[in-house]
């Protein structure tokens, strides 16, 4: 759990006046963290420190706390990055990672090879390797999600998950942590019966006969050795095999939780630096994957919490940094933005009410198939309107039940806001619409409409907006501190962060 | 005109480097050119970008061009900056100017005095003159409005113009350029009887009687003195006193137009160096300030015209410190987001089609006073639907007739776009709507129905979406170039804008 107090400056300046002291005749960094904030782009990271900001809020004081600096905000070097893809302006995780990984722009959908997904590009992980670093690999998602996979598989499809995960398996790197594998996505007849349970028996197998040790519950974790290869895999997974949100895990007991002993991604990444470390030295690449998946969805609280859980790792390295200054480098950057969030809605104005978000007590997935599922399962058909019963669960997890909330808003949803969730009910419980099916798509986006309408109307009452359910070409921070870290100013393009680091590391990418 | 070649590096990346290298221990320099893009954050920066891309773009080559730099974005310091007010998380141009033009903060629509109005911040424009240098203030809005006002005048309001435009007239800045006066708004009973164009009369005696040079036509402007000091406003004024728009001055003939003799901001700004420039140097502020509005209106094509527009004057000021690049420093910022700008919409997904804003010729604010208007005042009362001489005005004006836009979206408007267009159509003609009035602020923010309607429907189709009529608090770059440019890297409050100038002028703004 993230406090609400401003973070400390003490190890990211003191990294950060280091860093800028140094100069490119000095040794290649020792210690590389590569920060890869999936869907995390300026908005995102503001609309965190705005939440902390009004959650700290003196209402007796109105000229009190606006924003509450991240960890990464506090970073001495800001750069800024353009993420688009070889055949699109707007990015998708794989062609962005693979710029990130390796430094040339590929298509949409492409592993780390070329546009035509004939020539293998090569990784800073594989480069790292080279070098005689250690590497690892984490990510809240799934390990052979895009992000990750980038930096240490070559496929022309992302969606080839089988091969992604051999990939993995049959890769030098030293320790994945984080999330599951995509099992059930595997094609190949000879697994076709089994049973996902089944295929991550035979994952561990593989695992242990390549040489790693291998953990997917917490006391094992807890018990993994220094120093041996290592894939830890979180013990609860969600259905797309990542680690359930960082709001869900808060939620304590409700119908699918608590998820008691589930890991954190700052766990992973301590972890990482336990069993990593070495001589040599390493390079760790830390995905914070789900604040895309909040953001596709429009649910700003929990994508806020996904970006505490991210600076929660940074923290991490952050101290790690502040013992190794000199030796030290910790760069991070998102692959694109994602929903079109910004921090202003036409029906707020100049207001915000970020402490509203605070009355949501699940993501939009927990709330979806735990909560509203099982309510609609008791009737054989849904009730036409919203009962007493479903008005509660909107009040206990979202906060939208009347209740007074903020002392400017009205108290109640107003008759236009009613009419868009009586609307939204209506679709997800009878699938039935007045709207043309081009308006179904703009208010819910494939999402289900009852929850994708609840986060809209709470996300707006706060001032938070979106425009999209997909990623935008909005362009993405870079905040770095340590050794060499002076690289990472300026505006560019996202080829030349992985170019950057390359440089830091004295590796050569391919050309 | 703006051409959409790539801009040269050149200039601008000679005075990068030079500036990496500098240090504090050196002179301060000489000149110190500072740009602020009202409403333009990185939304409006990277729009403008990829509009310029979509133009170039090869059909044939799908790894085309996605992004054309600024020459903002070229240069080699790169940060960023968060917004808040005093009293509110999202700013407003008061508040923000003074925090960029004094290093502290205030409340909302106070003009460089602090949250009480009682005391005046001393300004950096009022250090530079204190310093020997001589100080140009150029907007392409009025030189009343709150930005300009922030760096010579100290006002509880950013609505008393009166008591601003005496404070232009007292002050002893060497240089105005840009829009006029607000002199409408002026409040004394001494003046009531008097017309604008008597009220402008009596300005241009006190400013000859103050010593200032004058011009309001574009023959005296080519011919002002070098070393005077000057007022210079541009012959055509809008209906707030700003300088028309730039897609406006490039529409040509047209009821309203052409604006010929019409000067530009990069025009103001060659003019302020010729003016201004002496041995001890000079402090020049100049600003972009109608992108702001364009981003109100939700008029995406006019507001990255004004960005072209304001980048071509950042040229001037970038060739000109290729001259001199030991001796200037360039620092571009924006106050705040305007209109939750972004690149990306639901409708669109994935997809963009910039080069659709192409066909959109003037901005919304002719379009409604000249075009529009004209057409409803040949009816007694306004036909219940959209007739085929108004369908001709939105082909000619926004290229939405149905004519094939682009080869992948549909020819034409579907029936949900139609269906959104007649209802702003009937709520504009016959102010009647079938909305309840939360929808219709959300859908039209006080603007022509019928015009937003249209621009919303034009830039969706391009991908582009927007989610308030007001600023955001989304964070803003800053970009610098120059002698003492690394001062302005990393993740900071718009306070420290001013600060790091004043460190780098070697003056001591109030604490």
């Amino acid at each position: 759990m993230i406090d609400s107090k401003p973070r400390t400056l003490a190890g990211a300046l003191l990294l950060g006046l280091c860093a800028l002291g140094a100069t490119s005749a000095s040794a290649a960094p020792k210690y590389i963290f590569y920060f890869i904030g999936d869907g995390m782009a300026s908005p995102q990271i503001h609309a965190t420190e705005a939440y902390l900001g009004a959650l700290q809020q003196d209402d007796a004081e109105p000229g009190g706390t606006k924003s509450v600096a991240l960890h990464m905000s506090q970073f001495p070097v800001q750069g800024m990055q353009t993420s688009y893809a070889n055949d699109r302006l707007i990015t998708g995780s794989a062609a962005a990672g693979t710029a990130l990984a390796c430094g040339l722009k590929t298509n949409i959908g492409v592993i780390a090879m070329d546009p035509s997904a004939t020539r293998p590009y090569t990784t800073l992980a594989e480069l790292a390797k080279r070098k005689g670093m250690k590497v690892g690999i984490i990510s809240s998602v799934s390990l052979d999600h895009a992000t990750p996979a980038v930096f240490y598989a070559h496929e022309s499809s992302r969606n080839n998950y089988e091969q992604i995960d051999q990939a993995l398996l049959a890769s030098d790197v030293d320790y994945f942590g984080g999330g599951g594998l995509r099992v059930n996505k595997w094609k190949s007849a000879q697994y076709a019966d089994l049973s996902n349970a089944e295929r991550y028996t035979l994952v561990r197998e593989w695992a242990r006969a390549r040489g790693f040790q291998y953990a997917d519950d917490r006391a094992t974790f807890d018990t993994l050795a220094p120093g041996l290869r290592t894939i830890a895999i979180n013990p609860y997974l969600d259905g797309s095999n990542a680690i359930p949100y960082a709001l869900n895990r808060k939620a304590g007991n409700y119908p699918g939780g608590p998820y008691e002993g589930s890991i954190s991604l700052a766990e992973f990444t301590a972890k990482g630096i336990a069993v990593l470390d070495n001589p040599q030295g390493f390079f760790m690449m830390i995905e914070g994957g789900k604040i895309d998946w909040a953001a596709h969805a429009n649910d700003a609280r929990a994508a806020i919490e996904e970006t505490l859980a991210f600076d929660d790792a940074i923290r991490v390295a952050a101290d790690f940094g502040a013992r190794y200054p000199d030796e030290t480098l910790i760069v991070v950057t998102g692959d694109h933005e994602c929903g079109g969030m910004t921090l202003g809605f036409a029906g707020t104005a100049y207001d915000t009410y970020f402490e509203v978000l605070a009355g949501q007590q699940l993501a939009y997935d927990d709330f979806d198939d735990r909560v509203f599922e099982a309510y609609l399962a008791q009737f054989d058909t849904a009730p036409p309107n919203i009962d007493a019963t479903l008005w509660e669960l909107v009040s206990t997890y979202f906060g939208l039940d009347g209740a007074k909330l903020t002392e400017t808003l009205d108290d109640d949803l107003s008759d236009y806001e009613l009419g868009l969730l009586e609307a939204a009910y209506d679709k997800a419980a009878h699938n039935h619409s007045d709207n043309v099916a081009e308006a179904d798509t703009l208010l819910y986006g494939g999402y289900n409409p009852f929850s994708v309408t609840l986060t809209h109307l709470l996300n707006r009452r706060a001032g938070i907006a979106w425009t999209s359910y997909s990623h935008t070409a909005v362009p993405v921070p870079v905040l770095a501190t340590g050794a060499e870290a002076w690289r990472f100013g300026g505006y560019y393009d996202n080829t030349e962060v992985a170019r950057r680091i390359a440089a830091a590391m004295r590796v050569e990418l391919d050309q």
